[in-house]
């Protein structure tokens, strides 16, 4: 019997990892990869950690952990697979089963038969069309050629300030790796907050006080208009609102995926051209497959179509085209808008639905935010971290998690990962049993708090206000009292919300609840609200009757203090 | 309406949280705490860390984060909550609704009223019956005074040498606190292996390696005879094989419960005196719940009653017993027997059934080990772990884990506590959209790999060995050929297994694989047995069909190597 051919367009994540599947589960396939550029399953999300100097030499991004390259020779002799680099298909002919592609050398044209084919074609850089968006000293960072250009720039000792347009994950991650190096960083968005599509605009605002703090500026809600040069060399950056002088500008406003070779051989694509696949990772015509970049995934919540253009999923995806090809049957089990992000000390990480994105969807979201600390207060390296749960009042399941701060984040929402998986509500989260000990967690994991806080809310047993809610609350007539729960010593330190507040320190308040008018409402807090919520119950105690909460107490406040 | 009086027996874990969770959400109750103790709401757990030096002052593991005393004052102050220290509950009048306690000062009794009763009382540590039990220098660690007495002895400077005797999570954990303050330590058990409740035989051996290394000496399957001394002073420990010349002995056999006042008031035990509850927590007398240390738990997989004396089980077990007598119908979720430990630079943990509780259980269970980094190779911190995942063959669902290594262990566990809480599959666990980021995970976390390595054996892609089933083999007529695909630098610095090999690196397998016999079993490994994995695929393309893999490779090991 002939060998099967499979062709596999794309060699780095998707690809790579469709390749090295196939090739341990169906010995008998023959396996070809074509990629275009001249570095195979690299590790492009090390960029920013190469940029950044945390990796010394490029070699540790193509290399495996001994040490040895993954080059052509590599998959030929430990793999059995065959893989032509600088090597850019152009044509997919159907009806023929073959694919036409160049050689990037030499132009010399090769046609490559296959039974199955796979796309595994990935996603561009967006080039926005600003006026001088071509000088020297702009930058992207996909490719090993934009990461050794930026790490040589950056290394030059020459660049000392730079704008990074764009503030989603790949831009924050460069923010890092040039203020460690000592470059002075703004950072240009169109949207007001960084991180837009990782976290919400309180969670945003915090990271930039974070990023500030480091000396990064942060400009939102600005539109660039124009990089400047002087002699085909950056010179700074205009926006709407202001120049900036910079000798440096990386561009990082999104990506694009690779599906021209996808569309011109007619497969089905969305409205924004993303290859459509179905739950095999088929897409419309039955011998070619697709994943990583450059396709659609079902989302595990709502079932759309989404497109989370990560590794991960790259690499999960790779496996199962892998094994549909090998007969197994395997489907994708979807995404769930999983992101994470290390930037200086904190850790920003999120899953499944925020609020809004859940209300779309049909369900009828609450959500809570707390704030707590990541092990007992006596253990060192003990970190606080933010939660935000949201669950659906009527399933009571759980639909999404946003964590920041500088306590163990990616633990926690890995653990939320599994609990919305598998189909846990609120009430199985607040009681699941997981590990304590005191290095790794408090007696009740912080998870379990946000659990807890948010079946309070949800079974009424507390009535709460998010810091917007009741910034938007103080705005409108009668606004309530706020009564701040701790000591002065800890107003002066953590600050004051910039509101009319009574102070009495929870251990005073029993006492001087006579202080207290009862036909106003009031709102409690303290640095968490823990002791804002031994305050409510004093306050029921005592008859009081409009009473609540501010979630996250002082220390998840977005918006300045006095 | 006269208030409903809840009287709470035990002030520490679960007596505490039953008092704080009610004071909050039933502010119509009268509170009362009877603590035989003088210390509420004490970390226990910190205890070793504490004894380590690494928690300097005791005041830490009794105060809350902002330093206040946890003392009666403060529950008054704060919480609404009357708090009797240094009071021992002697006789509960379950007619009468009483319970009738002494001053431990002054021998004064005094007759406390309820209408509900939550028994909190705990466990005791065993104090063997060993000859010489009562010496000077002969320690337990469970209250603030063993603490308090165990770090001034350690802190003295006179203490040279010690023995642990018990080597389960209390004992282990103070090994580090001693090793680390320069102490000689040997421990004893009973058992062959360290932490045998908590990790199979293979990672316990690991565990005695790995503290070996620190300089611990461990006598397991030893017996003690008796406690020696001179003057009333520790001098040594005689064993059934040895004696042991030391200063101080710790005492660290197990606890049992705390319970002669239940079962005095005819409450309902188990065989081994622990209180029965039913999953509101109640007692067989319907006034009085129990909780924490001193009941059995439903286990969330095989449904039986075991007993998880864990400070987190003790506080979940506290929140929900003032849900319940606050009206609000709360059910305790379950114990999976998830534990946790540091120890030096390791991590050990795990959740849920190993392969011998699953089977006793009814479940076919199938496992595999595996052994890889917690994140790419080039990122700094990077540590690697063993991950050993039990599912159960028909339904396919998890039913346990075990971890250890240097990598993050930690997060891994609570995503399986999760998994298997919310009831995934194997395959559910294997396509799970984790986080990734470089500083966090690699792009397909160990749990993913972990996930599908299991899925390949379950579903017959690969036939293994794990190392004891290895071990066994090799005993048997016609012993497999081992097959390492190492190179021989790796031989020289890892190490050889005890058996007869060759060693073919896997780069030159292909081109040599006529130097392998076709008519014998081959078990191929390398490092961690990824490229082992690899080497199967070459052979089987060659047409070898009895082959196999070794779990985990050299790594994952647990026998001696040459």
């Amino acid at each position: 019997m002939e060998k099967k051919k499979v062709l596999i367009i794309g060699g780095v994540a998707c690809g790579a990892k469709t390749a090295a599947r196939l090739a341990r589960i169906a010995p008998e396939c023959d396996i070809t990869i074509l990629e275009r550029g001249e570095h195979l399953s690299f590790a492009g999300c090390g960029f920013p950690y190469f940029v950044g100097d945390v990796v010394k030499e490029y070699k540790e991004l193509v290399c495996t952990p001994l040490g040895i390259i993954r080059d052509a020779n590599f998959f030929r002799n430990v793999k059995n697979i065959t893989v032509h680099t600088g090597c850019l298909a152009t044509k997919i002919d159907r009806e023929k089963k073959t694919v036409t592609a160049s050689n990037a050398a030499t132009g010399a044209e090769e046609i490559f038969p296959y039974d199955e084919l796979v796309l595994a074609t990935g996603a561009s850089p967006i080039r926005p069309p600003i006026p001088g968006n071509d000088l020297n000293g702009v930058f992207t960072l996909w490719t090993m050629p934009d990461a050794l250009a930026l790490k040589s720039a950056v290394g030059s000792g020459k660049v000392k300030s730079a704008v990074i347009i764009g503030a989603g994950l790949i831009g924050m991650e460069v923010v890092e790796a040039l203020a460690d190096r000592g470059i002075k960083v703004s950072v240009v968005d169109f949207l007001p907050t960084p991180l837009p599509t990782l976290v919400e605009e309180d969670f945003g605002l915090r990271v930039k006080k974070a990023i500030e703090k480091k000396g990064v500026d942060f400009y939102g809600g600005e539109k660039v208009l124009e990089i400047l040069g002087e002699g085909g060399v950056v010179t700074g950056v205009t926006t709407d609102k202001r120049t900036l002088d910079v000798d440096m500008v990386l561009l990082a406003v999104g990506i694009r995926p690779n599906t021209n070779l996808a569309k011109e051989a007619g497969l089905e694509l969305s409205p924004k051209g993303n290859i459509i696949v179905d739950d095999h990772m088929r897409t419309s015509d039955p011998s070619i497959y697709a994943g990583g970049d450059c396709v659609l995934s079902k989302h595990a919540i709502t079932g759309k179509l989404v497109w989370q253009p990560m590794g991960s999923t790259a690499n999960r995806q790779g496996r199962v085209i892998a094994d549909n090809i090998a007969g197994l049957d395997t489907p994708f089990g979807g995404v769930l808008g999983t992101g994470i992000l290390k930037l200086f000390n904190l850790t920003i990480g999120k899953t499944g639905l925020n609020e809004a994105q859940a209300a779309e969807n049909g369900f009828d979201p609450v959500s809570i935010l707390i704030e707590g600390p990541d092990r007992p207060h006596f253990m060192p390296g003990m970190g606080s971290l933010s939660i935000r749960l949201v669950a659906d009042r009527k399933s009571r399941k759980l639909l999404g998690a946003q964590f920041m701060g500088g306590g163990v984040a990616d633990k926690r929402l890995d653990s939320l990962v599994a609990a919305i998986t598998g189909g846990m509500t609120v009430d199985m989260l607040a009681d699941t049993d997981f590990a304590y000990a005191p290095p790794f967690a408090t007696a009740l994991d912080p998870t379990t708090h946000a659990a807890n806080a948010l079946r309070n809310k949800m079974d009424g047993l507390v009535r709460t206000y998010t810091p917007k809610e009741l910034t938007e609350r103080m705005k409108q007539p009668d606004p309530p009292l706020l009564l701040d729960v701790r000591t002065p010593a800890e107003l002066d330190l953590q600050g004051r919300l910039p509101f009319e507040f009574v102070n009495i320190p929870l251990g005073k308040l029993r006492e001087r609840l006579g202080e207290l008018p009862k036909d106003r409402e009031i709102v409690a807090f303290c640095k968490i609200s823990v002791r804002g919520w031994d305050a409510l119950a004093a306050l029921t105690a005592a008859g009081f009757d409009n009473i609540a909460l501010l979630e996250g107490g002082v220390m998840a406040w977005p918006y300045e203090l006095k």
